[in-house]
């Protein structure tokens, strides 16, 4: 069997000030970890200590695919994990460097240390330095604490210490589900679940409501049994029928994006008035509230932009029975696509 | 007198799709940049050409701090203007780089060509580059196309030609007011202006409005002309009395920062019912609503955030009688921090 190897998950927003606050964050964002691995089908088991979490797994790799979707994560490293005895620590650093020099290149130790050891991190970082400087010696590197080309992290703590190579940035946010319930309006614009996804970032846990405009399949159903509407209008209503379904498809399609991010995501199909365009008014909002508000969301999101909203005269007429959130609004598009490049969106 | 030298100013966003959007946005961008520059008392000279915007000014240094701070404007280049004939353009690019070398320098030519001429754009960029290595012989400079050290770029539009040797990065968005008018609610928070960056970035033109939460002045009018107020009960007035005047001076100083951006923006105090802290009420809405409408705004701007429209139930009960925006409503302390440092609201 492959030894596991630890995953140092580091998170944490400026906002969490209360310890209670706090707890509810690690509380989820560990719960949330152990869902994506179990969904991704990797074995992993997950440890809690001094504002880190050690995510213990034998797929590294695909460990790092998991971790890059965990709202709440600011950044991990794959690490290496052994005894924290100084003949140790010089042994595994140099082992884990074997690879890392052609010849000429800088390094650095950067050490940081909790508990009682029989060395500070400064000597810590100088003897595993040393035996690194050794053991490589026909390779010419040097030490360079500025601006080195390879930099070995070492994280001592008490019995244990951690070596990593990278920190690789997580999504940052707050852990999905650690807020309130919110519904967001399936579109089938691009943008728009840029939207839904900011504020899943922000820790709101949401479903998606997607409005059937017209419940044609059922006026499809009628036709064969009523022959008078056999002629022209049977084709017109196919044509229609065909615009809905390319719609729908469409609209699932940005869904399953989001998907991505929020795999147990439910979406709802609710039927409201017939309304031929793809921007939502006043009756599709009021629709979508009163189920929202069935399920117990506490708002709706919408990922209509500025420019969208203030279109005609939408934008005095979207009072629905609960807030709808709108967090593109001050979004240009350049910032949309940016921003739904990095969130993996597109 | 020192002759005016022009400003290139490039300016357009994905979104100005149709001419008539286009002209629009032009007027109004034109018109700022004027406004602009007679507040700031520098001369200009504004003219249109070609999808570019030619200010001509004497005081280059201050003229940039100003564009600087015009939404709409996506770079913008001080140049030097000269005619387009083939000496002077030699000579002039010679000239311009008399201080650009120290020693061993790369460098490259960049020309961009509208008009009849007797050269290709091409032809322009090898015979400038070629006068400029036979006038710099001794600094051992080179041309290197792909990552020179100095670039001088070259626009050539009919019988004049325009050189410049840097691009600064302008505010984006789209030209303040080119959008429709909205009303911010200014709060002593100081993220809060954020939201009305936003929104005066989308385009809007925006005032600000004040609420006094209790109009306490009165109060201590009235406090001389009653005896019996005067016991206890005296205090604490005045102690509540420097709470609000302390609460409105911190609001004022948020204001003078959006003011940065927006120096014809009025801001409004008005008188809402007594109500003790900093987050807003739904009754507090509903003054701000019916005044914003009163001026004939489309909608209020708050600038609360995710955090703090969900405390609590304020996130239910956010009913005016005019749409709310809030923009913050998908950021994270970090990203709003980041934001206004790039926008000069810190």
């Amino acid at each position: 069997m492959v030894q596991m190897r630890p995953i140092i998950v580091r998170y944490g927003e400026i906002g969490l000030k209360s310890e209670f606050v706090r707890r509810k964050f690690e509380k989820k964002l560990i719960s949330n970890i152990e869902d994506a691995f179990l969904r991704a089908r990797i074995e992993c088991s997950v440890v809690r200590e001094h504002g880190r979490i050690f995510v213990y797994v034998d797929d590294i790799d695909g460990a790092c695919k998991v971790l890059n979707k965990v709202f709440g994560i600011v950044s991990f490293s794959p690490a290496f994990e052994c005894s924290s005895d100084k003949e140790t620590l010089k042994k595994f650093g140099v082992e884990l460097l074997a690879n890392s020099f052609s010849g000429g290149e800088s390094f650095a130790v950067r050490v940081k240390r909790t508990g009682k050891h029989e060395y500070t991190s400064q000597e810590a970082g100088a003897f595993i330095g040393e035996a690194i400087l050794n053991a490589y010696a026909d390779k010419n590197i040097h030490v360079d604490l500025k601006e080195p080309k390879v930099v070995l992290s070492v994280e001592i703590r008490e019995k244990r210490a951690y070596f990593y190579l990278e920190t690789i940035e997580g999504p940052l946010g707050m852990p999905l589900g650690s807020q309130g319930k919110v519904m967001g309006i399936l579109s089938t614009k691009e943008h728009s679940i840029l939207a839904h996804w900011l504020i899943m970032k922000r820790g709101c846990s949401l479903d998606l409501i997607y409005l059937e405009k017209e419940n044609l399949e059922k006026e499809n159903d009628k036709k064969g049994d009523d022959e008078t509407l056999d002629t022209g209008l049977g084709n017109g209503l196919e044509k229609r029928l065909d615009v809905a379904k390319e719609r729908k498809k469409k609209a699932y399609e940005n869904a399953e994006k989001l998907r991505r991010w929020n795999p147990n995501m439910k979406i709802y199909d609710i039927e409201v008035k017939l309304g031929g365009d793809e921007n939502f008014t006043k009756e599709d909002y009021a629709c979508a509230s009163e189920f929202a508000f069935k399920k117990g969301a506490l708002a709706l999101v919408s990922g209509e932009t500025f420019e969208e909203l203030t279109e005609k005269d939408r934008f005095e007429d979207n009072v629905a029975d609960m807030p709808i959130l709108f967090p593109l609004i001050g979004f240009s598009d350049e910032e949309m696509e940016k921003r739904m490049k990095d969130a993996d969106l597109l």
